[in-house]
Parts: structure tokens; C-alpha cells; sequence
């Protein structure tokens, strides 16, 4: 198993610069006074598609030589991981297919379609999704890119860290959310090179902490039934991205809903930006630990902004 | 009545940047594809108090001479001018006291008390207000600062509208909401002295739409029983600001409160950023006036993000 180091989160950065924003870093004062940390926020729900997932998506698409790209690329996705590869592919100019399950949100089906992908409806299933994916695959010589259990995904979700240390190298802890463990993996890895000293840490929602399981245990243990307002963090763990979060993540801390919701509802009314629950995990753990980050400059990062709105009454 | 000129503004501008933030402006391809015009955000939501009123308090409180300012400072306001200004006194070190009616919420009395500022309750009538704070300032000495209609105020607006033109001049026009129209006037003052070709036009809630009819009447026709969702947009128009509008403002647009609500919920959505409903109003009339702006490169300042996030389900 090839693990990413820094030259190639280096080349993922050059490789996508001129296709994703280099999202702003904000702190806010009252936050700091209430963690008693200093935050630094890095705005992936400012990124393209609003998550961080554009990245890899990106790294990933354009990575491919001419003849593989040509043939497009696939995936099972009903989250953002599906838009991120559908904006992706349509800036490449190569076609994707997405694989969803066919109870998903018309919002979401819309969104992919939006971005000139093909869809492919399976029943809401994890078997369904894959045997209809290797189907897809079979048929039409495309590319599977997985969500997060890929080398080049990895690599791509790093570089939102590496926009952080180019603008400072002076912080003392970085936390992610983790899920499936595409962000955690490529965080951990810029953040370790481009400097030894700091902490990794990791942030998972109490009712779904297959990551906090499995990197106590030490082998992956898959998710059963989570149950958590962070509907991007429902995965388990990679391969690839477990051995990773094995090497250089220092720990991880959980937080449950209650104080997820609490954290968001702070980075709203403070912030006044719209963050989705998963990117409040790291804020949350914060809050519950208090001492641990007490007058220390920290990086979180927020990882995206998709909420639905709809169910909000102006 | 002494209008002021850019050099007032560039003056405020000196004056209080080293207490406010240097805000963003944001754009963003859905909603440039959406209006078909090219519109620039300046987001006063992400301001100190989370909305522009801070910069005109600021300026009024460091305008004042050591003796007066010793003396103290007061306002009537239950909205963002009171947090403003009492943040604003609490920065300069000097006493400030706050008139509100006796029914505000909780949330805003809290805010105002944080800041440091003595709250006097008055009866919730512009009557009791006026009458309770003339008495506050004849026991306490205190200066007034009116929330718009005050020369200094006026000016700490117009250095929003300033920060837009210091990082480009090829605007084709600049919106903002009016209320009592110190934003309004201030940014009409900065835009017409720093490119005088310059569109100004302000946009307006259609149940509060006296600047709309003064504006075409030429004399202040004040607002009776208004009703709109735009709780910041709810006074009538200042003498001095209707004075500069008259003069520098080319149109005044009004849209309703499901097309406002339309537009907010567009900016949340795809900008991942909080705006009250007044900072909507702007881009709901570009949206309900797509042939004027087609093609165009827009300023629009979104004022404020103060929402009472309380009533939201997360």
C-alpha cells in the first residue's frame, strides 16, 4: 500500500490551483474567548461545490492521463463526493457517471445532473451501489474514484491544509472531522512534514466513532448503524486512509450531538457563515477539552457548508 | 445643513480603520449566472457588532474631543446602532448609555449590557424613546448619536463604499439598502466623488417604501405602520440623509418579501454566508430587474447578518 507523502500533495497543489479557490482562513473573537484557544478557521464550505471534497474530486480527474481521462470516471455517491466528480469531470471535459441510490434527495439528483454527469439510480443499498457500480465500470471503461480510499483523493484533500501552513507555521494543533478519513489522511500527512512537532487531531460524532473505534483497537472496525446529524460522517474508515491516520494522527476525540449542534449554531450566529454539522465536530471537541487547547493557536478546518435550507422557516 | 464630502469620508476612514474590520468582497458564478450581471458582495455581516452600523458609531465616538467624549455618549435604538455604539464607547473608554423600549429582546438587551453600556427602559413609543433619552442627556451630559441622521455618522457609512472603489473603480453602480438612509448617503458621497458615471441606486422593502416615495415626491414623506420582514429597513428617512439621497442617488427600487426572502435564501445558500433580510433586499431588485443589470459589473453591500437564529430548527 503506497502512502502519499509531501512531494505529491505538493504536485496535487500544483496540479488543481487554477480549479479550486484558495478559501480564506477566518477567526473570530468571541469564539476565542470562549474556547480560550486562538481558531483558525480554514472555509472549505467556501470551496467549489461547498466541501472540501472538490479537491480530491480534482486531483484525482485531472491526475489521469489523457487516454484513462478520455474513457471518464465513476463513482457511488449521494453526497458531495457525487457533485465534487461531476464538476470535475465537466471541467476536464470528460464524462462521469454517478451511482446513486434511488431514494436520494431531488436536490441532490438535480445537482449532479446540473454538472452534465450521467446518472445511474441502484436500490439504497451498499451492495447495490457497488455491484451497479462494477457494472457501469465494466460497460464503460470508466475510472473508479472512490470517495476517500484513493491515492490521489488523499493527496488532494491535503492541500487545504498546505494553504494553511503557506499563510502560517506557527500553530500548535490541527483538527479535521473525520468520516471515511480523506481529509483526516492528506491533513495529517501535510501537517506532520511540514511540521513534526504539532498535533493531529481528529474530531467524530459520538454515534458514529468507527475511526475512534478502530484507531484505539488498531484495525479498522466498520461503522454499524451510526446514528448522527453529520450526514457526511456516516463512513468507515479506509484502508489506505487508516494507515495513514495510524502513522500520524496523535488522537481522536468525540463529541456528540448535542454539543455538534451547539458548536454550529455558535460558528452561524459569531461567523455568520453556514457550515454543515460535520464541519462543527472539530469545534465541539474543543469546547469539551478545554484545558488541552488552552491559549494554543489551533487550525480547524471547516469542511463544508451543504445544509438543506429548505427546512429553514425565513 | 453641511453635507459631507469625500474628505470627510477619507477622514473617517483614518480614523477608525484601525478599529474595524477591512471586510471581504465576495463573488459568487451561480448567482452571476442567476442575475446575469456581475455583482461584487461587500459583506458588512462579517463587521465588528455583524453589521456596517459599527463603522458610523466608531467614527462618531473618535470624532469627539477629549472633553466631550469624557462626558459619554447616548442613543435610542433597540437595533444594531445600539450594540454599535456601545461597543464603540467601550473602545474609546468612555461611558455610553442606551434608551430601548422596554419590550426588546432579551438577546439585544443582553449584547448592549456585554458591551458595558448603561440601558435606560423607556415605554416601546418613538415618543417615550425621544422624551427618555432627552432627559438621559440633560442628567448624564452625554452626547447624542443619532443612529443616521448625524453628519458623523454618514461619513463612518461611506468608508464601506470606499474599501469597494480602493479595490477597483469599474463598477457600472452600486447598490444599498435604505432604511433611514445613513448608508445610503454615506455610499452615494464615496461612489459619485470616486467615479462620478457611477449608477447609486438604493433598494427598499416594498412595505416600508417611504425613501421610495420621498425620493419621488422631493420632501420627506415619513413611514406610517410599515411592515416588511426587514426589521433594520423599518425608520423613516434622516433631513440630512434625505438631503445627500436627493442629490447623489439615481434611483430608488423596492421589491416584496417573498422576493427578498427569494434572495436571501440564495445568498445563504450558495454563498454559505448569514445576511439579515435587509441585506437581501439589494439583489432581490437586480433579480426583479434582470434587463437593467445584464452584462454590468454591481457593487451591492449586504449591511448586516444579525438574525435570531433561536427560531431555526438545526
Amino acid at each position: 500500500m503506497k502512502i502519499p507523502n509531501f512531494a505529491d500533495i505538493r504536485a496535487a497543489k500544483a496540479r488543481i490551483s487554477s480549479f479550486v479557490h484558495t478559501t480564506p482562513l477566518l477567526t473570530n473573537n468571541t469564539i476565542n474567548s470562549i474556547s480560550g484557544a486562538e481558531i483558525h478557521f480554514k472555509c472549505e464550505n467556501f470551496q467549489k461545490v461547498g466541501a472540501f471534497k472538490f479537491r480530491g474530486a480534482c486531483n484525482s480527474v485531472f491526475a489521469l492521463d489523457d487516454n484513462s481521462a478520455a474513457k471518464g470516471v465513476a463513482t457511488h455517491s449521494s453526497g458531495n463526493h457525487a457533485q465534487a466528480l461531476a464538476l470535475a469531470a465537466k471541467m476536464r471535459g470528460i464524462p462521469a457517471t454517478i451511482v446513486m441510490p434511488n431514494n436520494s434527495p431531488q436536490v441532490k439528483k438535480d445537482a449532479v445532473a446540473g454538472y452534465g454527469a450521467d446518472i445511474v439510480f441502484c436500490k439504497p443499498t451498499l451492495e447495490a451501489r457497488e455491484s451497479t457500480l462494477e457494472q457501469v465500470i465494466a460497460e464503460k471503461g470508466h475510472t473508479f474514484i472512490h470517495p476517500y480510499d484513493n491515492f490521489n483523493v488523499i493527496c488532494g484533500q491535503g492541500t487545504a491544509a498546505l494553504e494553511i501552513f503557506e499563510l502560517s507555521s506557527e500553530f500548535e494543533a490541527i483538527i479535521a472531522p473525520v468520516g471515511g478519513g480523506g481529509l483526516l489522511s492528506g491533513t495529517a500527512i501535510t501537517a506532520k512534514s511540514q511540521k513534526p512537532g504539532i498535533k493531529v487531531y481528529a474530531a467524530e460524532p459520538e454515534g458514529a466513532d468507527d475511526a475512534y473505534r478502530s484507531f484505539k483497537a488498531g484495525k479498522i472496525i466498520p461503522s454499524k448503524n451510526p446514528d448522527t446529524i453529520c450526514d457526511g460522517l456516516l463512513t468507515s474508515l479506509g484502508e489506505l486512509n487508516f494507515e495513514i491516520i495510524s502513522q500520524y494522527v496523535d488522537d481522536i476525540f468525540t463529541a456528540n450531538d448535542e454539543e455538534i449542534k451547539a458548536a454550529m449554531r455558535l460558528i452561524w450566529e459569531r461567523m455568520k457563515i453556514i457550515v454543515e454539522p460535520s464541519s462543527a465536530v472539530p469545534l465541539a471537541v474543543v469546547l469539551t477539552n478545554k484545558e488541552l487547547f488552552a491559549g494554543k493557536k489551533i487550525a480547524i478546518i471547516l469542511s463544508g457548508g451543504n445544509v438543506d435550507l429548505g427546512k429553514l422557516e425565513f
